[in-house]
Parts: structure tokens; C-alpha cells; sequence
């Protein structure tokens, strides 16, 4: 019996990460060099939204080259990325996905995101298969915050997006430390501002730009409970020791002691919702807390930590391939309501294989950031860390072509498909 | 009659830049090329605080390899900068500079900065012949900022360090604008601070991402005048275009308006006091200016766009060398009080040359950015502006070798001079 070739949507939730791309890229040329089974490729552009509004890029239109090129295009302006999710109590939104699917021949859905995305994959999956829709769905892992899976290591080993954002952080601390170096004694303190509000790995990273401990390095998670006086005191013991001080700080911090601090001066500029870590950090040492000459300043990274390219990880950018090569052979042995995975060989020398794992216990799972890698002060990260870490970042840099000085990344053909269906509102934008 | 052969201070002041080191290398592989005319080389640690505190880093002592590394080593960490300024009213500091000098047989003296610099070693020069210390003092140009010289560019083309600025602000936007474009419609502007309080040539850089406008790109430099409101409109315009949008401003920016702004709220977040530029834009548009869902959000480079060596710009690399070597090059011709300069060559194809220009009137002059370079909206550049610019981000990336994946910057050993001289306390820290 010969299966009949089906069409696929692969499609991005969430924020994006440097080697996003790569996954797509794995994706589109797994399914090329299998014409028996896949169809058309197309991708919900930006994401969920873009089913629901029946808005697919035709991938399959798209030349080798520039297909080729989204392994050095960092984000997701490629096919775009959203926010919007399926909502439970949004049924309307559910059935038009599966009624979007169904008036394109969709066979395959992919997903790729973190566990939210898992979740809903898998609600995707489930609905399909009640309205007699024939649908492998997978899903895709992705998140620079490291935030996926389990806390054991044993669903996935880290996240594709995490080892480039390591790597960007770890590059700029190296660079950091010749600025904080020579601008001291003016400038002693300089804080950095990490992603990762829930969950610390980010700013964990910036210890591997200094495995040996000989920066005068100081890197708080939001897992530390580290408050504001406290903060202030380990920089200034940092500064009567080195003379200057790093730190990098977790946009998750919670400074326990602001509403003291906005008490005691009078004025709502600490409050939270208008300030970042890093500013409340520098404001407090600039006019109460530094005890040296000169001042602190800060750093604010923002999105640049996902969409730097040149400093993303050649392992990450292999991984991510993979992993959407994974999730597409998946797709085509019909093994639905999973997730590809990521897992680590033992043995000394670094090695991934690539597994697949229930969508459902990855959607119900929550990694943290294992305790025992903070160290007791709560100012720095352990060795076990560096060692887990490490090989995630790579050794080179990887090439990202130039044209007439600037990146050259992929540009894809704005080619949707037809539209078959009336228009659609999603639920909550009514 | 043979001279004798003396030694050489450098030292630098202010803010760094990715290339400063180039300089440097510059300056200290041409040193050794003329053993009979320079003997030690050192470098006044931490600029001119380390010569009036008698630290004086041996420079002679490093080996080629170090030395050769400082090209790829950014920013100011290697022998360090500083903010000190020497007063005219004090002069207990500039005679002991003199004091220093003499103690150490320094022969040469030539300091990396901008115009007030220029001024300072001028003022040192005048000083030392007045005390019967025959010096040679020699300015050595750097800034980020490209304010040093004129606005005719008579003097100096451009600054080194402004090249590697501007690649970066162009290499980061064009990554931004795949984020933006991958993240709109749920973060529809991304708004990003650039450096260079007094003028914009560093905002302007933003331009080089997108000569030919194709991004939904506005660039809003200091000299616009543009106010908050304002600027809300041309942002809401571009969502209406474009359903995104690309905001560049100057952290020189005046806001006018925040005034009004904080009395309406009734609360001082909007105070320019303690909030960026980059800050009060995306507040104001979060709370009130946003025609369009989702939310605005903002990046703040900081120092990055000084350190981030990977993006400096080769043009840049090779320019700041080559002016270090000039500077040496002149102290050995004996021209003191002069510059080292870098002028742009006539023709279709980009060239320099590089030459020297008095100190006092590089001190006496002012750089501004050129209004007819600011398009009439107050929104972008002009393409005149591109073709000044262009040239110096080049064409590649920048070789920063990498050890243990890392940048492996240079690592000068801390060899100093045996100090002569009694302790002494800068005038400004008593």
C-alpha cells in the first residue's frame, strides 16, 4: 500500500532564539528529500495566528539557497513567531485550526516552542483525531531560557537556543571585563541585565566567560532571593577586594527592599513595573549604596541576546538542525503527540542523540535551575555548572556571510497559499 | 651627532573604543622598530592618573605576541583610560606630569583621545619646555562619538573607533529587524538607544543596515528636536504603514514634553533624572501613545557597542594602527604638539592618508553632525550621509581568535617602572 503524500505546517510560538531557523531549515529539507510523503510545506506565518487566519507561506517555493541561509538568520522574522495562544475555553479558535488543516490537507503539524506550545500540540492532536482528521502532530523544542522539560535532564537535555544565548553571554562578559578593567576607577561597577525571568540559566552563562574565577565576577539569579542591601553589600566587598566589579543580574530578581527604598527617598522610581533590575541596582549603589569613587553603570541587552548571530553557538546551530530533522523523520513514521528530543551520551567526550518524548509529559513538566549549581553566597555558579554548560557554546564562531557589509540573511518569497476558508477573527482579538 | 635615545609614555583618556588597542599596538610595534630612537615604552596606567601616581606600565617588557593580540582586544582594559582632567587651575598636577616625565627620561609623550585631550597635551607640551624638559608631545585621535576636529572634515575625516561603533549599530539592527519582524504583532516596536550624548553620528549608523530603506526604520538623532509626542506620531505613522516599527534614538535626545507628561500622571517616572531616553519613549507609548496592540519594549546596548570586538569593523582596525604608527612616527621626526590625523583621499574609491594637524586647533574646534544630513522629517539620514559612512564598517568580519571558546584578548603582564618619586595625590581626590 502506498501512503498518500500529505501536506505539512510547521509553525513558531513564542519568543525566538538565534538558531530558530536551523529547525526550520531541518524541517524544509527532511521533508525534500522525502517527495513520497510530504507535500507541500507550508508555515503559519507567525505562528498560530497565522492558521487561524488561513496565512500560509508556501516553504516549498523557496529556492535551496535561501532555505539554506536561515541557518544564519537569527529570530523569527522568517516566518514569524506570536504570542496568541490556544486557549482552552477557546473552542471556536481549536475547531478552525483543525477546519484550516483540513482545507489544505494538512497530514503533519509541528510546533515548535516550549511547554506551553507542547501543550497545545498536543491539545491539536487530540482534537484532530475526534473530527476524523488524520494528523501527526510534533513538536519542536525551543527556548533560550533553557526552561524546558524536566529538572532531572531526562526529557531533554537543554534547549535548542539556549547554548547561543550562552555563548552571547558569555562573549560580551569577556568584553565586559576589558571595559570595566579599563574604565575603573570612574566607572567601578557595571551590571548586566540577563533574560530568563523564571529560571536562571541565562545569566548563569556569563561564568563561562570566566571558568578560572579571575574576573571580578558576581552574577545573581532571581533563584538567589538575593535582595537589594544584600546586593549592594557583595559589590562593595567586591570593590574593596578588586577594585571594580561585574555583575550580571537575572530580569527575574526580585528586590525585596524596594518599597523600603521608595519610603525612605520619597519618590516611585524604584517601583517595579517601570524599572528594570539592572536600574534599580545602579540607581540605589549611585545614591546611597557605592562605597568608592566613581560610578555604576548598566547594561540593558534586551532582544539583542536572541537575534546576534555572530555570536550564536555552531553547536547550537548543528543541534537545532537536527532537531527538526528529528521532528520531521518523526512526522513521517507517524509518530504523533510527541516532541523530538535532545538527550546527552555519557562519557567524557560531548555527544547528543536525538530521542523522542510523550508531548504530554513534557507539557506537564517544569525544569528549574538545580540548587545545588548556586553556589552558598549566591553570587556565583559551580563547576558542575561549567560543566554542563560548556560544551553548548562551542569553539568557533560560526561564518555568517557578508553582502555589501552587512549579514546576509535569508529573505523568503512572500508566497501564501490560496485561501479556502471565510475570514476568521481569533477569539481574543474580538 | 647621534641623539639620544628616550623614552615614551602613552596614555589614554575618556571613554574606549573596540579599536583603541589597535592604536596602541600601533604605536609600540613601530617603537621597536626604532631602538635607536626609543627606549622604554611605557604606558601611563589608567592615562594621566598613572603618571601622576608614578604607574607606569612597561610596555617594552611584553612580548610581540600580547602585543600583536591587542588588535583583537577591545575597549580600554589593557593599560587602561580615565576620566581625570587636568585642571588649568591645577597646577601642582601638571607639574608633577613634568616631575614624572623627567624622573622617567621621557623624551615622548603622546596621549589617545578627543578634543580635550588635544588640549591637555598641548598643555603638557608648553609646560615642559617652560620647565626645560624637551618633549615631544604627540596626539593620537579616538572616539566613538566622530566628534573630534571639524564639521568640514578639514581636519580629520573621522575618528578611529567610529567605524567599529557604526558596524556595530548597523550589524545589530539588521538582526533586530528580523526580531521585530518575527515578533510583530505582539511587540510591534523595538526601541534602541545608541551612544553619543552631544551628536548623532552613531544613531545615524543605524542607516547602514538598510541603505535602501526597505526596513521600517526611524532614526532619531539628538539634533532633530524632536519631542516625546512627536516622535509617538511618527511611530504610530510607521504602524500604520508597516505594522511595526524600528525606533533608533540618541541618548542625547531632549524630550520636551516629559514635563507635561509626568504632570498628567501625576507621578516622576518620566523624570529624565533616573529613566533613559529609550525608557520614557516606550513608557509613554505603553501607557498612552500605542495606536496598535501589543506592546513596545527597548534595548540599551550600554558599553557593548565599545567592547563587542566581533562586530569592529577591519576598515576601523587597520586605521586606528595605522594612526598609532603615525603618532610614533612624528615623535621621532621630533613634531610636537601636533595630532596624528586621518584624511579621506578624493575619488570614487575610499582611500586615506594620514597626516598631523596642531593640537590647539583640533582643542579649539567643535564637530557637529551636518543638518543637511538629517532628513527634513527628522526621521532618518540622507544618503549623503551613507556615502560618508559606508566605507568604514568594510566588508568582513573582523579574525578574534578564540581559545577555550572564547575571545583570547591580550594579557600584559603587570611589570611597572621602579617608582622615583615620593607619593603623590591627584589634586582633584584631596
Amino acid at each position: 500500500m502506498v501512503a498518500k503524500k500529505r501536506n505539512l505546517v510547521v509553525a513558531q510560538s513564542g519568543g525566538p532564539t538565534p538558531v530558530i531557523n536551523c529547525s526550520l531549515r531541518g524541517v524544509v529539507e527532511t521533508c525534500r528529500q522525502m517527495p513520497d510523503v510530504f507535500g507541500t510545506v507550508f508555515a503559519g506565518y507567525h505562528g498560530i495566528e497565522g492558521v487561524l487566519q488561513e496565512a500560509l507561506l508556501d516553504l516549498s517555493a523557496q529556492s535551496a539557497d535561501e532555505i539554506a541561509l536561515l541557518s544564519v538568520t537569527p529570530s523569527a522574522g522568517a516566518i514569524g513567531s506570536c504570542r496568541y495562544k490556544l486557549r482552552e475555553a477557546n473552542t471556536e479558535d481549536f475547531e478552525r485550526v483543525i477546519d484550516v488543516l483540513k482545507a489544505h490537507d494538512v497530514g503533519y503539524f509541528l510546533y515548535n516552542g516550549g511547554n506551553d506550545s507542547m501543550d497545545t500540540a498536543n491539545k491539536v492532536a487530540q482534537l484532530a483525531q475526534e473530527r476524523g482528521l488524520d494528523l501527526v502532530a510534533v513538536g519542536v523544542p525551543k527556548t533560550i531560557d533553557n526552561d524546558v522539560g524536566d529538572s532531572a535532564f531526562q526529557l531533554i537535555d537543554h534547549t535548542p537556543g539556549y547554548g547561543s544565548v550562552a555563548r552571547y553571554w558569555a562573549t560580551m562578559v569577556a568584553g565586559a571585563n576589558e571595559e570595566n578593567r579599563g574604565a575603573s576607577p570612574s566607572d567601578p561597577v557595571l551590571v548586566m541585565q540577563a533574560m530568563g525571568r523564571r529560571i536562571g540559566y541565562i545569566p548563569a552563562a556569563a561564568r563561562l566567560a570566566d571558568p578560572d574565577r579571575e574576573m571580578p565576577l558576581l552574577i545573581v539569579l532571581a533563584e538567589s532571593g538575593m535582595g537589594l542591601a544584600e546586593l549592594a553589600d557583595r559589590i562593595n566587598d567586591m570593590l574593596r577586594q578588586r577594585g571594580r566589579a561585574l555583575v550580571v543580574v537575572s530580569e527575574g530578581l526580585k528586590l525585596g527592599d524596594l518599597g523600603e527604598l521608595a519610603d525612605s527617598f520619597g519618590h516611585t522610581q524604584f517601583s517595579s513595573s517601570k524599572t528594570t533590575v539592572a536600574q534599580t541596582v545602579v540607581n540605589y549603589l549611585n545614591e546611597v549604596g557605592l562605597q568608592a569613587r566613581g560610578a555604576a553603570r548598566y547594561n540593558l541587552s534586551g532582544t539583542h541576546q536572541r537575534h546576534d548571530m555572530i555570536t550564536a553557538s555552531t553547536v547550537d546551530q548543528a543541534e537545532a538542525y537536527a532537531v527538526g530533522r528529528k521532528a520531521a523523520l518523526m512526522a513521517a513514521e507517524g509518530q504523533s503527540g510527541y516532541m523530538a528530543t535532545i538527550l546527552r551520551d555519557e562519557g567524557p567526550i560531548y555527544g547528543v542523540h536525538y530521542d523522542s518524548v510523550p508531548l504530554e509529559q513534557v507539557a506537564n513538566s517544569e525544569r528549574v535551575f538545580p540548587a545545588e549549581w548556586i553556589t552558598a553566597d549566591g553570587t556565583d555558579v559551580s563547576d558542575a555548572f561549567v560543566r554542563y554548560a560548556r560544551p553548548l557554546i562551542g569553539e568557533d564562531w560560526p561564518s555568517v556571510p557578508l553582502v555589501n557589509g552587512m549579514p546576509r540573511f535569508a529573505r523568503l518569497e512572500q508566497r501564501f497559499a490560496d485561501r479556502m476558508l471565510p475570514g476568521y477573527v481569533p477569539q481574543a482579538y474580538r
